[in-house]
């Protein structure tokens, strides 16, 4: 591979970003604007990063559609901070908040709660079939102050496709595999949060949609940096964001809205690439998914080879063949393709190409 | 100013970094070291990361010569949420710490500790003299779990050059605005943390130097994320870490020794600097000094013009002359110059050449 050449990247986050996108930092990254700075080097009060964080919120809001009931917040960390944030802002003394465990990440969502002493009732699970499906029946508590669900689920390549009926409690989601892939009904939703290294840009920020009315949920005297309030009246600016992440953001909104065309078109292309991909795996024998078919993720396609023992060589093969990132997680093991808004319809057809290939050879 | 050219940056933070330091970065942007990729879209767990994770971890060890009773942690944020987490994690539910206030940041430290309903002992404070000095006299307590100081004041520009006597309690500091600018003693600290923003990289992730003896102090059943354990256990890799910043310190840091030869070499350039900065405004009556002189910062000189209206005037002027970031905090006003590790000595003779001709315009 040449120097200056990108691969197809398939990783699971962090992952592919724009090529786009990334030209223009590398552009600007010594001189942000006739700034005579990059944005890693500037004042985050001063007018250029102001402007900056500013069109990230902005871009956000106009992708979802989200009117002013709504506040975008930009917070330090990734969801693993959320797992704890969470439970710590919204389920009061005596209360008891439904989870949804549907793989690794909701369960460390679960244990966060709990390690705080927080009540926490699980409405379903689908443990007993290794998380390769979404539950269909839940139970819910009557008062729960919130559902909580993990709408992407990476390491099986499990996805939400349609929300439960929760009787009106609202969902607290963790998007952070699939935020910004397809439109979504906020009417159901509290809270929604997402570390940025997926579907938005490096890691070291999250995302937190939360509908204005949550904030007046969240006890007083927590850490002042672990309140959502915060964060909410302080702009995302109590101390100092992570600029450089943020800028990514604002970027890779704007690519977003002016060059994909937003989030119906988006998710038009992301559910095409994923049909491309199950189709190659459905072929025949020779390459088998492994989540039920019915919640297969648009973002995170796991498969198997029938012929396990040919795994290590088709990763390593495709690797050589310029398509990075698809080993399994190593929780489950196989191949799994990653294939976030950033990973090209021209990627996705390169890795359908190679696995027609080593079918060709290896069967 | 012509688009690739860069201005002296004299912003308190973010702040500049070693403009070879920005090449480096722009050149592997998009295909890092032959990857086809950029760091920031590479997993926290392959090979190109780790390797550049435990460089930025080796590279801090060796410039402050730490051993291996010492952890190098990189936690998500920045100070403001270490204010939250060294209470949590080291002053126990019968224990009262010593904070000693010498301004904004050791009193946002403080309220910190209060808000989890921590004890909370004020060893000594420089309120009284708008935190202008640093104190010289100390209540201690004899049992305190640790003593919190912050060794550099970036809003009034002072900086600790002597550290208190605590008689054998571990000082625990926020050495956000002078980490790496100086030798110092180690023996006399049981904690080290930093955001990262000032000399080591862009916003979004803190260094922390912890003394593995502290570990055992951590209770049980803190958030994750919020127990330095989890860093030490996980290697900072607990969770997706700010990946870019880390690479950021980690180029940083090798600059610092490969380049500028070290902390030794790196705080007499600091020290020559500042000196021509202070004499610059010693020199008459024309600018004035604000910090006690016996206390100043050798990372934020801070000061006035004898004729306050002309500030405003300066800070523009500077500007079009290639000098950013020279108004003081919005809370004290005048003149900052932040003089951090990657402001060069270049930098500072400019503002002098600057200063000088300005004082000659309008004496």
């Amino acid at each position: 591979m040449k120097i200056d050449q990108r691969v197809h990247n398939f990783s699971a986050g962090p992952s592919a970003l724009p090529t786009e996108v990334m030209r223009e930092m590398q552009e600007n990254l010594l001189n942000f604007q006739g700034s005579g700075m990059s944005v890693m080097e500037m004042s985050h009060r001063g007018d250029h990063f102001m402007t900056i964080i500013e069109e990230a919120r902005t871009r956000i809001r106009r992708l979802y559609g989200l009117d002013e009931t709504w506040e975008v917040l930009f917070v330090h960390g990734g969801a693993s901070l959320q797992f704890a944030m969470v439970p710590m802002n919204f389920i009061g003394q005596d209360q008891c908040a439904d989870y949804i465990e549907t793989g690794i990440w909701s369960t460390k969502a679960i244990k966060e709660a709990r390690i705080q002493g927080k009540g926490v009732h699980i409405a379903a699970t689908s443990e007993q079939d290794g998380f390769t499906q979404i539950p269909e029946t839940f139970d819910f508590q009557e008062d729960a102050p919130f559902v909580h669900i993990t709408t992407n689920n990476t390491v099986r390549g499990t996805q939400w496709h349609n929300l439960p009926d929760t009787n009106g409690t609202p969902l607290i989601a963790d998007m952070s595999s699939d935020i910004l892939s397809r439109p979504i009904d906020l009417s159901r939703f509290g809270v929604i949060y997402a570390g940025a290294q997926k579907n938005m840009g490096p890691s070291g920020v999250a995302v937190v949609l939360l509908r204005k009315e949550m904030l007046d949920r969240i006890p007083e005297n927590l850490p002042t940096l672990l309140s959502y309030r915060t964060y909410a009246e302080k702009e995302s600016m109590f101390n100092t964001p992570a600029t450089f992440p943020i800028y990514a953001i604002s970027l890779v909104t704007k690519w977003l809205e002016e060059t994909m065309g937003g989030l119906d078109m988006m998710a038009a292309i992301n559910a095409r690439k994923a049909k491309s991909l199950y189709d190659a795996i459905d072929a025949d024998w020779f390459y088998e998914g492994t989540a039920h078919a019915k919640d297969r993720s648009l973002m995170n396609v796991t498969f198997r080879l029938a012929r396990q023992e040919l795994e290590p060589l088709f990763v390593s093969e495709a690797l050589k063949a310029g398509l990075s990132g698809l080993k399994g997680h190593k929780s489950v093991g196989g191949i799994r393709a990653s294939i976030y808004n950033a990973a090209s319809e021209e990627a996705v057809e390169a890795l359908i190409d190679f696995m027609d290939h080593f079918k060709n050879r290896h069967r």
